[in-house]
């Protein structure tokens, strides 16, 4: 977990800025979450590894003594995504919120994970979802937003890739792995970017799941294909699976509503286990892991209210858009190199301080940012701090400018002084 | 802890963006710390009952087994307040700040009080801090800045009342209050003005605290006084007592240098433990508690590193100013009603739905906020819809809209329609 001095709170914020304003014109409303959820919430919504990586809060007081002996220390926890909160309040609100819920969250998530490049125990996530159909225009409009934000950002060369649960399923059964060992699968599956091939079919071999050869000679059929051929490929590797089908019919209505960064990987797994249709990575060539992720999840909602509502999103990781634009110099100059204010009044003794002080407060009320000098001192030292912040102009209120009613403006950059009436500051400043 | 619909996401960002705007007007710089802190950074710097208020994140993995015995099952904490990751930041990055750093920090913290009107265990604090002066311009400045914002968001019935540590150590020494009990003495002191003079003055007889009663005769002669008859009453009150005189020449310094609205109060005591300074709190009478509070702590940083370093802040509560505001009606209509998007364009079949998104997209990029209908439906269902979720203008892309290249638009408010080419839809809706 870090800490943000103002130059990282700046990228930070241009960031979110644009994410909020994309996401804004896509009609998707803003919703915020407590960092504290009950543990019972979060527990069983992530699979088995998730569960390890929640952070649990102590009980306290008479509660704390009362569970010494059970071992049920914790009650709490911390966020551990975006997405199982947004199910709670959809499933708690559903009459306060409209038919179609589309809704953004830009809020820190926490997990007990290794530290790496780009991850960390405290990070951000942009979420984006809309709430309440089935229909594949919603995965369509969601990889719409999240594709905008990135091209506004300045990205050109990240890819899209989409596949489904069911799917996956279908996909397994053809190769003979029996449904109770889906799950195993799918996690073996999951790590084929990272570890290749051959250490996939090891590790299918180890916890004893069939059908590894099978599947990795489609998954290579399909590499460098067109994505028509690869739905045909698939649909005759399936055979007569109707779930199956189904799902090859919503990857192709995602297809046919996207742009060509949009492409099928069979091979794309995820790893959360909430998930049951459309699932979605979006990758760029120069970071291992992705920039963000989601999918279809028509069965999390229900598990908090009587009513199975249908859902999908998307989740943007701030931290890697940030590790990504810092490495290619993607931000423009004006928040890399922010100053402080815009003006420094000096402050020159006890006396004259009152008049320095009212001085800046006239320049505020024109929309500039001034910042004072905060004790009486020597010129040079004032000049100095100045530019230690990159203020690009000081203001000097000595004795004999106030004298003269007077006040003295330098240019940091040029060296130049001029002696202006106070009126006469703002418009010289802009 | 609370769930943020939009409408009170909206609410809460008004004020957060006037807060940011005001406090960076007067040159602070954005900073922001992780929410979990070490429990060793945290613990002993609020007093005891800050200490019993903190919670506590529970130790992972084989950690935890080995503390079960020892009983230390924590070693991580959320974060209680803003000054103290501040201080913390401050001493570990100090060649990396400027000699004047001025920082403002507007994140939640957390507190296992018991909730009450305007009081929740998650909250945000708005904070603004000075760090490297002891001059009372640094006061001056942080109250001027917290008055601007208020005044800014409506209010123009607060007060801001000063007080000094120093000054009521200087107090209770003359009041016959012996060293060891002064931080039982303010902790009764603090509760003045909930439970009045009589109640504290048992407070302090319980307590076996002697002065009592010649403090509260200071306090009542001292009501309704200017402030100049105050700070001379206060001295002769205290007599020849170095630090408290000095005490008092830094309050008449802040209030020259102040607006009228700043006020010295003799009771005001303050709970935190960690003020050696000025003390300050801003009241509007429709709340019981404050609206923020803050003070000098030139001790606290020096607890994180060898240096000590002087500082001053001052933290507005975010819930409890929009608890006012709700109340009295002080939200801008614009924010209190504002609509999810300015335009629903429908989807008409799976054929035409390409045309749609493509149709939202352009209007997308006239910097109009769209959004669609997420699946083909009756296009009654669609209007009744976008009604629901106040959207003013609807986009309708029918099959016959499409065949001669047009776009229905309906004013919802009027429920005028006009038949119209695509590229005169930006310009009307705008």
């Amino acid at each position: 977990m870090r800490d943000f001095l103002p130059a990282d709170v700046r990228k930070r914020n241009y960031v979110i800025g644009i994410i909020k304003e994309v996401y804004e014109s896509y009609g998707f409303e803003p919703l915020e979450t407590p960092a504290v959820e009950n543990l019972d919430t979060l527990m069983g919504k992530y699979g088995d590894e998730g569960n390890q990586l929640v952070f649990k809060i102590l009980k306290r007081g008479e509660k704390l003594e009362e569970s010494l002996a059970s071992g049920e220390l914790s009650d709490l926890a911390l966020r551990y995504d975006l997405t199982v909160p947004l199910a709670r309040v959809v499933a708690n609100n559903r009459n306060d919120l409209p038919k179609f819920f589309k809704r953004y969250q830009i809020q820190p998530v926490w997990r007990a994970d290794r530290p790496a490049r780009g991850r960390f125990r405290e990070f951000y996530q942009c979420d984006v979802d809309a709430i309440g159909s089935t229909s594949p225009v919603v995965e369509a409009e969601v990889i719409s937003a999240v594709s905008g934000i990135l091209s506004r950002l300045g990205f050109n060369d990240f890819t899209v890739r989409i596949n489904h649960r069911q799917l996956l399923t279908a996909m397994l059964d053809a190769a003979g792995v029996v449904t109770g060992m889906h799950i195993d699968a799918l996690i073996a599956l999951d790590k084929l970017d990272k570890i290749g091939p051959d250490a996939v079919a090891r590790e299918f071999t180890d916890r004893g799941i069939p059908g590894a050869q099978r599947l990795l000679e489609l998954f290579g059929e399909l590499n460098n294909s067109s994505d028509t051929d690869k739905l045909q490929t698939l649909a005759s590797s399936i055979g007569n699976n109707a779930a199956g089908n189904a799902a090859l019919a919503d990857l192709a209505s995602v297809l046919n509503l996207s742009g060509p960064a949009v492409t099928i990987d069979a091979s794309l797994a995820r790893g959360l286990s909430y998930y049951t249709g459309t699932i979605i990575e979006i990758n760029v060539p120069d970071l291992a892991g992705s920039l963000g992720g989601g999918g279809r999840y028509d069965g999390l909602i229900g598990m908090f209210g009587k009513e199975q509502i249908p859902a999908c999103g998307f989740s943007l990781g701030l931290e890697r858009i940030l590790v990504v634009m810092d490495e290619r110099g993607m931000f423009p100059p004006e928040i890399a190199e922010s100053a402080a204010a815009d003006v420094l009044v000096t402050v020159w003794s006890d006396e004259t301080t009152v008049h320095s002080l009212k001085f800046a407060n006239e320049l505020r009320s024109s929309g500039i940012r001034v910042t004072t000098y905060p004790e009486p001192d020597k010129l040079g030292k004032q000049i100095k701090y100045a530019d230690s912040i990159r203020v690009p102009f000081v203001c000097i209120l000595g004795e004999s400018e106030i004298a003269e009613g007077k006040v003295k403006l330098k240019n940091m950059r040029t060296g130049d002084e001029a002696l202006l009436s106070p009126q006469e500051v703002p418009s010289r400043v802009k």
